[in-house]
């Protein structure tokens, strides 16, 4: 179990890296966690810079988003990794980023973004034609990280399954089986975060 | 013949990096060919991430887009560079790349994008002077590569020779005597695309 | 004593690196300083590249702005950087930065660019909730440094605690306990600065 | 003599890696040179890649453009770095690079850029306060490149001194007492080129 631990702490650094390098978490933001067994995760320690991660960073919890590490407490939004690991055994990364371009598609909003209409979208798992609409749902912004993961496993609830959602002026939340395919979908989704907002710009309606 | 496919594979897997580093095939996008011999390519397997290509995600196919490697199934548009290397016998490299400029100039559009009075055109291969007008065709994109192949193809008997095409929302095809040529292509028209959206945005008309 | 300047020298060294690699520090532009002691600061020497410093080009001075490395002088805004540290011993470092998102935003105003709304405002120290305003002022730019640094001043004097200020068509002036949580802020404003811009280009009003 | 040669052909290699980095001389566009001594320069040989650059891309020319290295040819345009060697003894270093903001601002102009209240405006040698405007003359292309060089001349000779100019959709040409100075004048040309461009789209008029 140790051992389980440990690569996956090693694999949030250097996640942590990449991303930071990339520019999608800047500051402390951005959360990364990383599934250990069929009761607890890997999470970012509360406060870390992600682009300098060390093992020190990273520490246990449980699926009710309760610290497994003493003396550690783990971001305010633990619970949002915890619901989805809980939800579904197929899910063995949550990486939360907060860039530019996915706060200004959110900010001040709510509801669906449509992606619809990109060969990039066969990046998504299940996904095998462009002519494919991908729902990207945006939740209010909320301090009060129960009411949120509340609303958001409402949605999953009442809707087809998604690959990710956007908490508005906040970021991004994707998953995946593993790292990985995980870092794939963020690279996917800030793709075609770019593309919809410099589409707006290129040809203003 | 071993050591010819193994030097195209490992300069394929570089022309990846170089490539990711940019940002032009984010998550899976993009596949990367490179002629062995009269008869038959190295090309990128399916579904590999371009920026951490390895030896072992270079396969052989022929010119019918057939796989000579056991057990490997290279990517859905091999058609689209066997169909290159099979018409012309001095191009030894085809790279299909996937940027967010790419896919803004190539959007819901279909027909010829005129690239004129820029100096850097001159980075083509026959190109004298900044005096000239590059045509790009843009295909609609489809999923049925056959099909696109063919359209592709009877374009080209056509009309004058082309230094690469966009698929709608998908990319940028474009080839060269070798990889080294191949990755200028790319760079060059990577700049013009920049140009062509930044002006639209500077000075919207 | 001479410890804490060679590590706040090495540190500052390592900071231009970190700054100018994203382009906030073009040509010889931004200046940073971290406190020695009650009394002095470690200081960036006149017109230096802010991206190549090295522990030559870092220099003692005190808290007046008086030089106290011979044959040395610090740059013309010494004063900026230690009226901070005489007014407030919680502050640690003192960095300056020269970005063209800082430039746009102060360039040809002077006031107070607001900042709200956005889940970012939480890296800034102290900062609990999203639904916050962060004012940061701008001042006319100024070459009498003397007469900028009073502006300054006044400005503090007459208005709760900001992270930050901008000088128009100059850049920032941000500060915290130490280099890491100064460049934290950076980083923050600059996302923000990003942000605010991007806005505006993409839904003008 | 050779060692200075060897040694100034070094740093233009390193000055190419630096700049096509940054995306300044794409495909192979740009060219560079350094004195040798008061009667020759280094240049870059025609058509190689300025990213790439190993000491037998650079070769010597005397300044009437005349090359002195057996067997190689300098760039089409090395008129216009041998008529600065000899216009002017301080003069020792001239970069020619090719960015998409540069492209934007020339293409299809004519005349004079103006940039004034800009701080940075002081990373010019010379320049000891914002309050300054700085004249960029904006040439149109041309492939005779006698004629073109024949122009600036006479510019030159008619006007107050310039640390730089463009060539409409092909680039910047500025010069500097050696290579890191050159370096800085670039650094400080493309971040006030993008301010320009970038103020123009976020407050278009």
């Amino acid at each position: 179990m140790i051992d389980t631990f440990s690569s996956a702490a090693l694999a949030l650094c250097e996640a942590g890296r990449v991303l930071h390098a990339q520019g999608w978490v800047p500051a402390t933001s951005g959360n990364f966690s990383a599934r250990v067994d069929d009761q607890s995760m890997a999470i970012t320690v509360s406060g870390r810079h992600k682009g300098r991660l060390e093992a020190d960073d990273i520490m246990r919890a449980d699926f009710q988003g309760r610290p497994l590490t003493e003396g550690k407490r783990s971001s305010a939004e633990t619970l949002l990794h915890a619901m989805l690991y809980a939800r579904d055994p197929a899910i063995g990364a949550v990486l939360h980023t907060h860039s530019v371009n996915a706060t200004l598609l959110s900010r001040g909003r709510e509801g669906e973004l449509m992606l619809e209409d990109y060969e990039l979208l066969k990046a998504f798992a299940g996904v095998e034609t462009h002519a494919t609409r991908l729902v990207v749902p945006i939740f209010a912004n909320d301090q009060d990280i129960d009411r949120l993961a509340t609303k958001v496993a409402t949605y999953f609830t009442q809707h087809p399954p998604v690959h990710g959602y956007l908490i508005a002026g906040h970021g991004l939340y994707t998953w995946g089986r593993d790292i990985p395919e995980t870092l794939r979908h963020i690279e996917a989704f800030e793709f075609l975060f770019a593309c919809e907002l410099q589409q707006a710009r290129a040809y203003p309606q």
